[in-house]
């Protein structure tokens, strides 16, 4: 791996959970590994006031953590040396005042603004280090879900971020966007052409996006009540994987010529909105009930949430994309809390051959299939019917893998180290773009409108369940079963 | 695995080298598995004056030697109790006589008269049987190669074999059909619909077929002399090959479905005659050279090979199928005795990416293909390119093995056991059908007369080479190269 080049990261939100479990140790990482260059500088800054020597207690306490028995304190030393702290509160002018010394003198270093903060603070820490004279050529700002909660906010945070930083200076995160598995998808259609012709209506019956998760709201009940799955999971990571499975190809491997063809599918998302939003969506909320084989309580009563709340802690649609490559062909999108395990794939089942010859397994299970894996475990594998040996014409399935972290045997670079990486060499192509963003708000919005003219509260599901009947139902009609149904 | 129906079989040839190398061991293995019926009786039948005793032995020596650890008195003791010997001179109408003993009161049982001899030998034993009334409705004959030595000659055998047995119990043997990687390949296929796409003009850019043996003529030479690889290899293994890779699909797995798709192949290759056959062939003798570490001789200098012969032993060829599916996809075929390796193959390159996008090895390993290997050992690979692990998009080539014995965990059978099962069980979807034989010598017989009327004798190459630089220059001039020279 080559090595970086040298810069200064002021990490806002620097205290916080973000941080803490993903961003320092990903740090901690790159470091270890010998790619941070030796005068490349770390700047923790939150609203706490906190000397160096206790931030940095907070972080070797994480790292240890996070590393476990790779955790070394040699590695860490060297790391430490980087790192200092800035008490900065956004509100306070003065704060940024006190960032302009560890910056001093290191204007054409790359710049990393990272704001691991809640959105409603996006702007004002912008133009908190603009008035300081801190937006150098070579600075960048980075912003973490969520960016704003409807189309109008988020539109609000691009304009004001947008005043001071270039579009090719902001980079959205989408953490899904840096799994290894979803480059190696990009690869495995863009660069063989073993795909790309079974890519598209004919050939695909319809493609499944599954991000379950087993985790309750743990400690995110405050911010979470007030979005719901569908702001959480859908208009993000969901979006953006649809975004990248049903792409056409880009002219060149130009980060605005993926982008590019990214906005296109969500352009043509055909809009879901009033009683159609109703018919193709399906809303849920967990109940009490058992996960991992411990009994757990309903949404409403967790600690946090209103015990009236009707937040949805889960969401299946059924959604359409209005092109010539996908035209009829189904996606169904689903994601909630509390389902019976962490699983995050996606699916795409090939139609049927026209004619079964061989004696073979029922359908569904003779269907080719390819399912890319986020969660629990990162791959990507094809099924197919083989022969079985003998005299016999029997078909029985097989599962091909495709994930080449075994092959190589290699390392996967977890998704925040690979995204700090491109940050700092300033690639842009795994970030969201601004109007794919808004693209993605004015699909979702019309939802979340539909269920509020409708009053269309959440179904209730027992948690550890795969939510309510009616996500089975929903793709039941048409013919197909969630994967986890098979 | 099932039992067989109870057989007799009369072995014709049934002292020589194919029963001996092939057959009988075939039979121990399919007995030693329990799967021969303790009153199904083989009858060896030969022109040698052998008691039943020394038959015995002959047979012993050779499971012995074939099976070495795996040989086991015991199993033998059961077979050799149902062999037996019988003295037959093809031209003797009484040994014929002597056959009626072993076969009385067994009308009703399946019968085959397996026709392990010479070509010239098929009729006369046909009409043999035949008249001492040895041919029941459970009757079948099967023939191996050579069926003749053009259409005229392969004509009269079938003219005078189909006036004894309808074509549903005649079983032309080629082994290589036999064999499970290409039952594999069909069941990939024509099981899944991932291939069928692919499987065509404008995304297959060009196929192979390799049949290259490491050996020289060994105990064949007079046989040989007079056949030449065109005939010993092309006529029957490589273009029943190519017809199973070409054909469509067929509308059921009866065995005539998909035997009238193999003869639409073969009936739609592309006439090769006169100087069109001379610039798109090349025909090789070799010389004396080293193969496998020894020094070998030169064919002309080859036992029971006559000093001048002009005989061919590689063929190499540009084939043309005139079809909708693969019009302007070209079939290189190529086939030698004392090349450099053992090695039965099919390669089928997909076309490149119309747009190479990311960082890749140049092509031709960049190329996708699909490799059905049948010797030295079968299996079917797809090359992909993946992304290697890391923050670069770089591409690498992966093998994905398509090969199910090793996932099933199965031993593969023998040809010639899968074969004899067929034959017994009477399914003919394995063995050729009377014209598919006849369109294949009328493809054949124009080259060999192109060859004759403009002298082309052969190009001359050495011993453990891949044959003449001809053939190079053959695939060489479509931009293409022999999967060995990648």
């Amino acid at each position: 791996m080559d090595a970086l080049p040298t810069f200064d990261l002021v990490l806002f939100g620097g205290t916080g959970d973000l941080a803490m479990r993903k961003l320092l140790p990903a740090l901690y990482r790159r470091s270890a590994a010998g790619q941070l260059a030796s005068d490349s500088r770390i700047v923790g800054a939150a609203r706490s006031p906190l000397t160096r020597e206790q931030y940095l207690e907070k972080v070797e306490a994480t790292c240890r953590a996070h590393l476990g028995k790779q955790f070394d304190p040699q590695c860490w030393a060297r790391l430490a040396g980087q790192i200092s702290y800035c008490k900065v509160d956004a509100n306070s002018d003065e704060d940024f005042a006190a960032l302009r010394a560890p910056l001093a003198g290191r204007e054409a270093t790359v710049r990393v603004f990272f704001l691991s903060t809640a959105p409603d603070l996006f702007a004002v820490t912008c133009e908190g280090v603009a008035r300081h004279g801190l937006v150098t050529p070579h600075a960048r700002v980075v912003l973490e879900k969520p960016l704003g909660h409807d189309a109008r906010s988020s539109a609000e945070i691009d304009e004001r971020v947008g005043a001071i930083f270039a579009e090719g200076q902001i980079f959205r995160i989408d953490h899904y966007l840096g799994k290894e598995t979803v480059q190696n998808l990009l690869a495995l259609r863009f660069g063989n052409t073993l795909f790309e012709p079974l890519w598209r209506r004919g050939r695909i019956s319809h493609v499944q996006i599954t991000l379950a998760e087993d985790l309750g709201v743990e400690r995110r009940a405050d911010f979470y009540d007030r979005t719901g799955a569908l702001r959480d999971m859908v208009q993000n990571h969901i979006l953006q994987l649809l975004s990248i499975i049903a792409m056409e190809p880009p002219a060149s491997s130009d980060p605005d010529a993926l982008r590019d063809e990214k906005l296109k599918v969500l352009r043509a998302l055909r809009p879901l909105a009033g009683r159609e939003a109703l018919s193709r969506t399906v809303r849920g909320q967990y109940k009490a009930g058992a996960t991992n084989g411990r009994p757990v309580v309903g949404y409403r009563q967790e600690s946090g949430v209103s015990p009236d709340s009707t937040t949805e802690t889960f969401v299946a649609l059924k959604a359409q994309i209005d092109s010539w490559r996908w035209a009829g062909v189904p996606f169904y999108l689903r994601t909630g809390k509390r389902l019976q395990e962490k699983l995050s794939e996606i699916v795409l089942t090939f139609e049927d051959v026209p004619l079964a010859m061989f004696d073979r397994p029922a359908p569904p299970v003779s269907l080719n299939r390819l399912v890319i894996r986020l969660q629990p475990h990162e791959g990507i594998t094809l099924s197919v019917l083989g022969k079985y040996p003998g005299e016999a014409m029997l078909l029985r399935p097989v599962e091909l893998s495709l994930d080449f972290c075994e092959t190589f045997k290699t390392p996967r670079l977890d998704a925040y180290e690979r995204l700090l990486n491109d940050i700092v060499k300033g690639n842009l192509t795994l970030f969201m773009r601004r109007d794919e963003l808004q693209a993605a708000w004015r699909w979702i919005d019309p939802i979340r409108e539909a269920w509020l003219q409708y009053d269309y509260e959440p179904k209730t599901y027992t948690a550890g369940s795969w939510g309510p009947a009616a996500a089975s139902a929903l793709i039941g009609r048409d013919g197909f079963a969630w994967s986890n149904e098979l």
